[in-house]
């Protein structure tokens, strides 16, 4: 059986045959011939026989945050003190946003690191919807993630009842509706808001196609980029995004709930107005003047004073994204969710594994979605018998985080008999089910 | 000349004589009694020459804190990695809150730690006015930070034209107007909101008073504690304060940024919604329903992750503050800012420096602001010829901030025998006026 490959990664079909597929020394040779393997060792590796598939969740530890925030600790807070507002703190959000422009095809000046992506949700969604008067309906999908879901039913309480959100249901769970979309898209769509790369399945929506659907029907288009940023090719300018949030907390490997980011389109930026306004998006904020007075530009979409440490962190895991640059990230990624959908096939569906997310690369991010009905019993004896973390996503999916800068094939290969290992032998049976105490 | 000391410092006043006040050996002399002394080895201070009176805007670096983020950075995230969320991260924010609430005088479930203090502000602001409907106007004052004005705008543009603050003005640019706010909260007005200690003059209002006053008249109450926690004494319970918002890297020396904390009445938690929801504050979160369903209590005030690494870094400031004491704390930063204010009248007043504080300790947080119409320069001329840190503020500010964990009574001497310096000898001739470019 030959795999079909994408065409990124056809120089190794050679390889994809079901002889040699499912061998240790396949995933080791692959390795060896990976020309991102050497930002692995960037990486704080504590256990390097822990198999941590959770990337998508939380990105490990660069090893220059280490040194960066010991710095910002020690230095720029203990010694510099208040001084340290005036060398470099101030620019930080606007700074580091611009480095995460770079990895999303934005121009400078167009993304900024601020508040969590819920709040940036809100603040976006709501400048849109009031930026387009006469318009009650907010356009999703139930593939979007819950928060974001949260936070719109929060702006329709606040706008009132002619206010309404229409939820397109995915076709199979897997896929974005997009028929279901452009029949929703009308002449009362203020907003539409998807997830670029949504968090079960992985399904990708084709940013440009989805972008120009929600334009030529008079909406906004707000796309969250949590898992898509750092894990596929985002080309915000070339798709005329309008604006978009996202976490660096995952494939950007910014640190545990590093402050989110946004994105407006230049042109867009002084048109909308930043429905939370704060000091930090008032023109001469050490004016201290009482009435608010938007800064142009992006900055008047930031509120209060922004985390610090947490923020200085993002900036090592985007800069070794950028030393490894985004196309190749995304080819290694392609070729390890097309080995891991490979692997599946053999290894996995045979023993009740369904694949959860796309078969198409190209419609897939970096994540590979498994359903078992005893997926939680097997995601426990993975955790806790088998060192690998995947984690675990209601009701019954065990999502499989590839980060191309540090996963191995060999990790994907060794995860794949694991999880062979804990239902051929019955060791899922010694974990409770969910929500049962454990014993 | 007999200085007029509150009850907290009597012990004291025989040392407060024209004879001995201006000595160092008067200032080292009350250093030696000073109970809290030993605290300050708890700081980290780099450069122990720099007189650092800016505690009221970064509070300085804890010792404890290095350690603790080293363990979070290396060992939490770097080695646990995703199930450190499991380890005490997700609880995090409401921990820290209760010990926030702590020196507040809040009951436990009453504080949590969440965004920033403006975000935080538009939350429970406009949760508030939304529970008080039919109701129109915003009661705050002049002397309010800017911030918070700036949100209260927002506020009012999102609910239409109805909506509209009332600034109260300050009598003398110093003093709270509490008889103007008496006479302004009426029938129609939703929510009054205050800094309980204000941020360039550190007038400090009666939290039980303008408390009462508010709901009297039917209105929320929402503090915002930025100036005051850690600062001054404060009895969130005991005034029956209904809402308050703050700061934690002024005096709780959280770090610069640092998350902000709010404290919402325990009655009131379900009876207020959240009008920015998100999944940290959704009954159930890892259940991933649609449907937002708040969590009870004060967890739905929640709204997106939180940064953690920031987070975490509040805890070893708040630990001091508890171990030393509040009633402790607040007793020293009256005698330090008595102090100040005793040497200003002898030593800086006849230079041309006014006492842009208020003069009764009872009224006052813990900084001292003093005018002069070359305030500017003499701030320059201090930071970068006299090794004295004060801050700014607009147009003829410079504020003094006590933070008697750190500060000592030598720091507040030389600090005053420094700024007379800079005006006696006209050193402060050698800097540029504000807004001219530095030579």
């Amino acid at each position: 059986m030959l795999i079909n490959l994408t065409s990124d990664c056809k120089r190794n079909e050679l390889f994809m045959t079901d002889h040699n597929l499912a061998t240790l020394e396949y995933a080791q040779e692959r390795d060896q011939q990976d020309e991102l393997a050497e930002f692995r060792t960037r990486f704080a590796i504590e256990d390097p026989e822990l198999i941590y598939l959770d990337g998508n969740s939380l990105g490990r530890l660069p090893k220059a945050t280490v040194a960066l925030l010991r710095d910002a600790v020690e230095r720029q807070w203990g010694a510099r003190l208040i001084r340290s507002w005036n060398e470099g703190w101030l620019e930080a959000p606007l700074r580091i946003g611009n480095k995460i422009g770079q990895l999303l095809g934005a121009q400078p000046g167009e993304v900024t690191v601020a508040d969590s992506t819920t709040v940036n949700l809100f603040k976006l969604a709501l400048a849109a919807i009031r930026a387009n008067p006469g318009r009650h309906k907010i356009v999703t999908d139930d593939l979007n993630f819950p928060s974001d879901l949260y936070a719109l039913q929060g702006i329709c309480q606040l706008l009132g009842a002619d206010y309404h959100i229409e939820v397109v249901p995915s076709p199979d769970g897997i896929h974005g509706p997009v028929a279901g979309l452009a029949a929703a898209i009308d002449h009362d769509t203020a907003l539409v808001t998807l997830s670029h790369t949504v968090f079960k399945s992985a399904y990708t929506y084709d940013m440009a196609a989805i972008t120009a659907l929600a334009q030529r029907g008079g909406a906004y288009m707000l796309w969250d980029l949590s898992h898509a940023a750092g894990a596929v090719l985002c080309d915000l300018q070339g798709a005329n995004a309008d604006l978009a949030i996202g976490c660096s907390y995952k494939y950007l490997n910014g640190g545990p709930g590093a402050p989110a980011f946004l994105y407006v389109r230049q042109d867009l930026q002084d048109r909308l107005a930043n429905p939370v306004p704060g000091w930090m998006g008032q023109a001469n904020l050490f004016d201290f003047a009482p009435a608010y007075d938007p800064a142009p530009g992006l900055q008047h979409f930031l509120t209060g004073t922004p985390p610090l440490l947490s923020t200085l962190a993002i900036e090592p895991g985007i800069d070794l994204l950028l030393a490894a640059g985004m196309d190749r990230v995304r080819a290694k990624s392609v070729q390890q969710t097309n080995y891991l959908v490979a692997l599946w096939e053999q290894i996995l569906a045979p023993l009740g594994f369904a694949l959860n997310s796309p078969r198409a690369a190209d419609q897939r991010g970096s994540h590979i979605s498994l359903g078992h009905p005893e997926a939680w019993r097997i995601d426990q004896a993975l955790i806790h018998g088998q060192k690998v973390l995947p984690d675990f996503r209601q009701p019954d999916n065990i999502r499989l985080g590839i980060t191309p800068l540090y996963t191995s094939f060999e990790d994907i290969y060794q995860a794949v008999m694991r999880a062979k290992l804990v239902v051929t032998e019955g060791l899922y049976r010694h974990y409770s089910q969910r929500g049962a105490k454990v014993t």
